[in-house]
């Protein structure tokens, strides 16, 4: 029996690869000066990064607790699903950067987890003043407010939305997902410490206690808030929707349902992409 | 210039029709002794009625404020989202009855507005005790709880709920739509009596001031409660929300782009057809 | 009984009205030298129009048979799905332009009926020499490829087709919605000048003798084709389909559940605002 | 730094637990008489199978070539997607059997792959007399057409399709996904002896030679359609559905963005499980 050349399967492999043609995930690292260890991050360059010559929005995308840097691609699908938003013409392309924010101990929580400030581990200054620099010095990027967005997962989305908070001068579009949006009461629990340090950057703190000033610079933040409706932390996000709507910070809340799931954060990224995107191209 | 029949324009005009063949919206009152009045009601009979002999689910299906049974069908576009459905094969047909809670003035206000039994007006239990029997005795109705299903947007979600909350043995279904699911700030203050009689029948308090045994009734009924994230009631919805978690009453919620507007009741339909149509299929 | 103001529905309503703050649908009209005739036509001015000062991308969007200018706006919804995707982040808010190509007679059909040129009624003319021009000197428009759009429905499908075929170098994207897309075996049949006008303009005729000159403009334009599985022009959809993936011009072709109707047309709005904002931003 | 006891995040697993409480994967096997050897095959039984002690509907979900029984909860994520369904209220819980069609060689082809009999391997004659008996007797199977389904991709999108047409009594719902839905020209050209086993079984041709009798027949069955615009195999699936239409067997059919990808059928199997639901449930 003699086989032949699988001609069409190749030739719709090869149109596939096209349509992402370029696409890449890189592992890259800083050396962090304020921490005083090397830092891995995860990198997206959409198709044509190389080619192009031009500059690209970007998106910081954080992950969750008990992950890092590598969740969003691995766990996330992430590069599959922005290829295919981005092949679709629904979304205008973007590098998208993915930092790490785990801890030291095997489950990758510990003392360092997390995206804020401590005694002895500086995070956000880390971000803020070594990494994105160093980010957007490297990559091709439209380094202003409107190019740039955040968001993330979980703990991640706490990150996001706080890191918008304390810089909203710095993102001109902010998207938590299943956001750890709130500290009392406890939601998760990992030690003493984490909670401490949550409980000082929480982002209803914030809103609560802004200035008018502050809540001006609040609305020159586009919003989309996603929390699914079975999640453990979906009291957190209500209670943020209600704040803002309270402090008149316009925003996009959506509720779905799904739990505290990749499934979920897989099916909110085309949105988060897309909603983003608009803020690009406005 | 010879005019030619338009054939395949009509052959296609005829096949429309056939995928909705039967399906007839229909007028119809009832002469209520406990009202001294006769109230007039909506009735959507589903494709093929006539003919199957069978019975059939239904679905009590509530206006707002404001409104009167032939909102859901003028303003809703209720037939045509059902035929639709139906006809895709992605919901179970039902009847579909929409009765009539319009007050006594010209903009359909006025002290016979709303759900609920006062003094000298006893909806609610002209609704249980007349409407409903008269509703499943004329026409082919399945009549279970398993069978029947209660939807309703604005006041009429809060009627849906309240009455599903009164009478959790009768619906297996309920289904409130940006509902006004509570009194606390007042939302909607058309008149005194109209808070107060929404005051005297709040969700939220019979929520919290449930038995036991009565929350465990409230499982028996499987909850879907939707409300746009620009509604000036989504605050109720969230607490509502809220409040059935701390509960344990299991309930879908979901919070979709948009406000207290028709385009969100029109898009919200279909997802409530499917959802009751799984009640009754299970 | 003492009234109350209704001082939080008010509140609403002026939020709601906020949202939408200065969107504006103009009844406007042009004095045609081509045709010899006064055209009326519709514009959608998006919110903040008056007061931004700044150019807006445009959309051209095109009614179908035994319609008019106004279809859109009265059975589309347009004004109302406009404003809420825009209000949403999810959109750049455009200009969008409904012209009226309907025919005389007291249905609209007749002699003057379609968008194409024929012997004494040179539509196809006016619209390119006088239209376009008229409407983007007379309203703050981008005048670029990258920022005009043209989408149209069933007739008007066709006729965005086939203009964007026609003119690859006026139009960044092209969304034909339900669209007349060929005309063997004639589809509608309204009478014999109809279907020989729109047979020589058939948009199958186009693709296939394009020259690879012509292909290659062709792929200039980004294509979203959407048609209902129901419709009666189903099969003209997906030969275009078929027919534009042979010639590798790139398209997105989405068939979702539903006929020839408004509740297709308006579920199908929202996407091509999306898709056409992605081209004006990217 | 002490340790808190992680309550809550413990909780919310928990809860999470509970809501696909006793949904199971098995791994099974079948010793097959016509085949001569073992087949394994994966099952899924729904949340609270063990208990209920009642009969399920059934699904029946093919895998592709180079694949086997184990695609669907490994790379399909079904066991999530059907949990998340079941617990939503949006699907009839069913029991999903998936059986291996794999060939002998390393990477699963070979002159064993396929749905379809072949001299040496009877696979079809396999799977209706022998597979489809031991299943539904050995589990709890509520064994009538009404309540049996059957859907797959690629090459099992094609098997469910000839499947229900060579047994349109056996099955109430088919749903075939990006299916290997005809054989001219050639889609994978595997080897010789796959393309001329799949061509005998071009379920296009079956439409194409089946007398009224047939035909009719086929009109028993609800058929789902669905495959992506980006897809090698998508002109198959257009051929189907413009055939289908003129053989009067309705349908549904959808084209929605992607290509032959996991992504795709993933976000496909809600609606495949939405949809069979309510053929169940009728």
């Amino acid at each position: 029996m003699k086989k032949l050349f699988c001609l069409v399967a190749l030739l719709a492999a090869a149109v596939a690869s096209l349509s992402a043609q370029g696409s890449r995930v890189v592992a890259d690292s800083i050396d962090s000066r304020v921490l005083g260890v090397t830092k891995n991050f995860t990198v997206y360059l959409p198709a044509g990064y190389e080619d192009s010559g031009r500059d690209y929005p970007i998106l910081y995308l954080l992950h969750g607790a008990w992950g890092d840097h590598t969740d969003w691609t691995r766990s996330g699908n992430a590069k599959n699903i922005a290829d295919e938003l981005y092949a679709s013409g629904f979304g205008i392309p973007a590098i998208i950067v993915m930092p790490d924010a785990s801890g030291e101990k095997p489950d990758k929580t510990g003392f360092r987890m997390g995206y804020f400030d401590k005694e002895g581990w500086p995070y956000e200054t880390h971000f803020f003043e070594e990494f994105i620099p160093y980010v957007e010095g490297k990559y091709r990027v439209r380094a202003e407010k409107k190019y740039r967005a955040i968001a993330g997962l979980s703990m991640g989305g706490g990150g996001s939305m706080v890191y918008a908070l304390h810089h909203p001068e710095m993102f001109g579009s902010c998207c938590p997902l299943s956001g750890l949006l709130g500290t009392r009461p406890v939601a998760v629990a990992i030690d003493d410490d984490f909670t401490e340090n949550i409980g000082r950057n929480d982002p209803q703190d914030i809103l609560r206690n802004a200035t008018d000033g502050q809540l001006d610079s609040f609305r020159t933040v586009r919003w989309y808030i996603d929390c699914g409706d079975d999640d453990f932390l979906a009291h957190f996000n209500v209670q943020v929707f209600l704040l803002m709507k309270e402090k008149q910070v316009p925003l996009q809340f959506r509720m779905r349902d799904g739990g505290h799931t990749w499934e979920y954060w897989q099916s909110a990224l085309p949105s988060v992409l897309q909603f983003i995107s608009i803020g690009f191209g406005e």
